[in-house]
């Protein structure tokens, strides 16, 4: 799979131009606003100059690590502060190539495509493996592909595009998988905050050194803009990756670690349940909506994203950008997430008008 | 050269532990404070919140490249934000490397230690030019060891560690050679703003596809922990730093590049030129008291370091840490910039006792 930047600005900017309204279900962009916290937690920082406006140490704000690990009930070393989980993503994929432990990557089809991008990227081979329909993952699917030139295994839970997460057996059988064949399960668990199934099951829980987590604040804190993610991991890929993070990007910036740093201290359980809350609610309303316009679709049980399927109109550009101007309705096409999903349009559930957009597909193809 | 990110933090780790004051000149990290823009760009930024948080263009703000790219007299195509310098070279190298144009990577010796660093990490191969003892490079010496496996020529100008600047007629040879030979020169400009001999010549002033020119706010703002820097190049170029960019870190932060935005917009040319003389003013304390030290030296032309060799005193680990522990004075040792230094030590000007520093060594070694 050939990594395409371009599609996704191809869809915003021809949604951009389109004459009509459009309600724009294209991006990850949580619109719920951040907590206060964050612009206090900025103004903060501001204030300080000087000494506090230059390096932080290149793993990440002491303060910060120390909050992470103290959340997720690991040792400060394991935690290594980066640019935003694509950041994360990024060393812990070069960390699992770079073992001379073989060279693929196996992941999940539909896909998130950054990783088979940075997977070429890396000098690495592309292996997929087919989700179900529902968007699950068959641990005896991921066995079958998995073998001695396997480096790492990655995985997204809640999943982007299909809404899947994955419960423990499956999360279980994934380490085992990673463990026996001397590989890197990399869990990207960026939407952990919004689990609607109570399924979820991170790779934290299981402790070891074949897992690399990774996650940031992009979308618990609706931040993405701010560039602060991190990884956990045994220190045996924590100190490569701070290597490469160095010789990367020398550290990741420091007014966002600051404001990150402030606003998981001050804000209240309230505000994640809240957001997962109203999240819940846009799946209901948009799901409604796709049953009135005969759509076959799956529930998601968790992330932002519903992947559906209209019938007779497959999810190509060509009727992505369709929608946009008939139904004023911009999603993503499906080929955009691999080769099994060419049928789908991905909606993002990250605007206030979902239910106005659900209106519009059932008036368009009901 | 093996790249040793932990000499720099023993060095650093050593003077924090010792008994008596001791005057920092290790790290890079001006203390003369950003102009007020920076704050207040930050504080203008926070208050915008919910849109204003979420993903910047992966290339960066778009107006904060049509600011520089005014600045620098470029199209703002050529303009790429990154993460800090450091971002910036490592798209760079990346960039000159995935040619098929050869795997070395040409580079002064004292050298910056990211620049081995970096070529190791990319699979590059390092070879170095040594430079004259003032820190001057011959571009004939440059010339001798490039050919056609030379894939990037990566200079520092005004030079981290020597204080050297490169004038017109080494820049336009250096441009030459990397164009004689399909090579790219990547010229790391970021010390630009302190030139103290009216000599600096940019890379930019040759309008070749074989130069890249990298930059950043760190010092020239002093805010090394924003991580806002740039990549200018033709657009054949710029593509695929950009795609490396978007797979390595989606984007730069956003907060960061607001402040430095507002900050170019409102900060006076005073502010520049008053850094500039107070650090032309510590060369000028630090150097005569090297003199009375008896020690030999270079009187940069530009940047913040002074390289000095003190009688019968190598510039080893060992007698860094005696410097801390018996003078209160800590500087690098030479070997941690390459082969040809190793009786040297570097002393960062970038503290208020740069004066106090001098007289503690004036009676240490005088």
């Amino acid at each position: 799979m050939e990594y395409e930047e371009p599609l996704f600005f191809r869809v915003m900017q021809y949604a951009a131009r389109a004459d009509g309204d459009v309600i724009d279900m294209v991006s990850g962009n949580p619109d719920w606003g951040s907590p206060p916290a964050v612009a206090e937690g900025l103004h903060e920082y501001a204030d300080q100059g000087g000494a506090a406006f230059q390096y932080p140490p290149s793993d990440g704000l002491r303060e910060l690590r120390e909050e992470i690990a103290s959340r997720r009930q690991v040792p400060v070393e394991q935690v290594v502060i980066t640019n935003g989980g694509g950041g994360a993503n990024y060393l812990a994929m070069a960390r699992a190539l770079e073992r001379d432990a073989g060279d693929e990557v196996v992941m999940a089809d539909p896909v998130y495509p950054y990783y088979p991008g940075k997977t070429t990227m890396l000098g690495g081979t592309q292996r997929f493996v087919e989700t179900e329909t529902d968007g699950s993952l068959d641990p005896a699917a991921v066995r079958d592909v998995v073998g001695e030139d396997t480096a790492c295994i990655i995985v997204n839970t809640p999943n982007n595009p299909t809404g899947a997460v994955y419960d423990e057996a499956t999360m279980t059988e994934l380490v085992a998988i990673a463990e026996e064949n001397d590989a890197i399960l990399v869990s990207d668990e960026v939407y952990d905050h919004f689990d609607f199934s109570g399924e979820f099951t991170s790779a934290l829980e299981f402790d070891s050194e074949h897992r690399i987590v990774t996650n940031s604040f992009s979308k618990s804190l609706a931040m993405t803009g701010f560039r602060v993610g991190y990884t956990i991991a045994h220190e045996q890929h924590t100190e490569p990756m701070k290597s490469r993070h160095m010789l990367t990007n020398v550290t990741s910036s420091r007014p966002p670690q600051a404001a990150v740093l402030h606003a998981l201290r001050e804000t209240d359980p309230d505000y994640y349940r809240e957001s997962r809350d109203l999240l819940r609610e846009r799946v209901a309303t948009f799901t409604d909506a796709l049953d009135d316009a005969g759509a076959e679709y799956t529930t998601p049980d968790g992330a932002f994203y519903v992947l559906a399927r209209f019938p007779d109109f497959p999810g190509s550009l060509e009727n992505t950008f369709e929608l946009i101007d008939e139904a004023g309705v911009a999603g993503m096409p499906g080929s955009g997430f691999g080769s099994t999903r060419d049928d789908w349009l991905r909606f993002a559930l990250v605007s206030p008008r979902v239910e106005e957009a659900a209106d519009r597909l059932a008036d368009y193809f009901g």
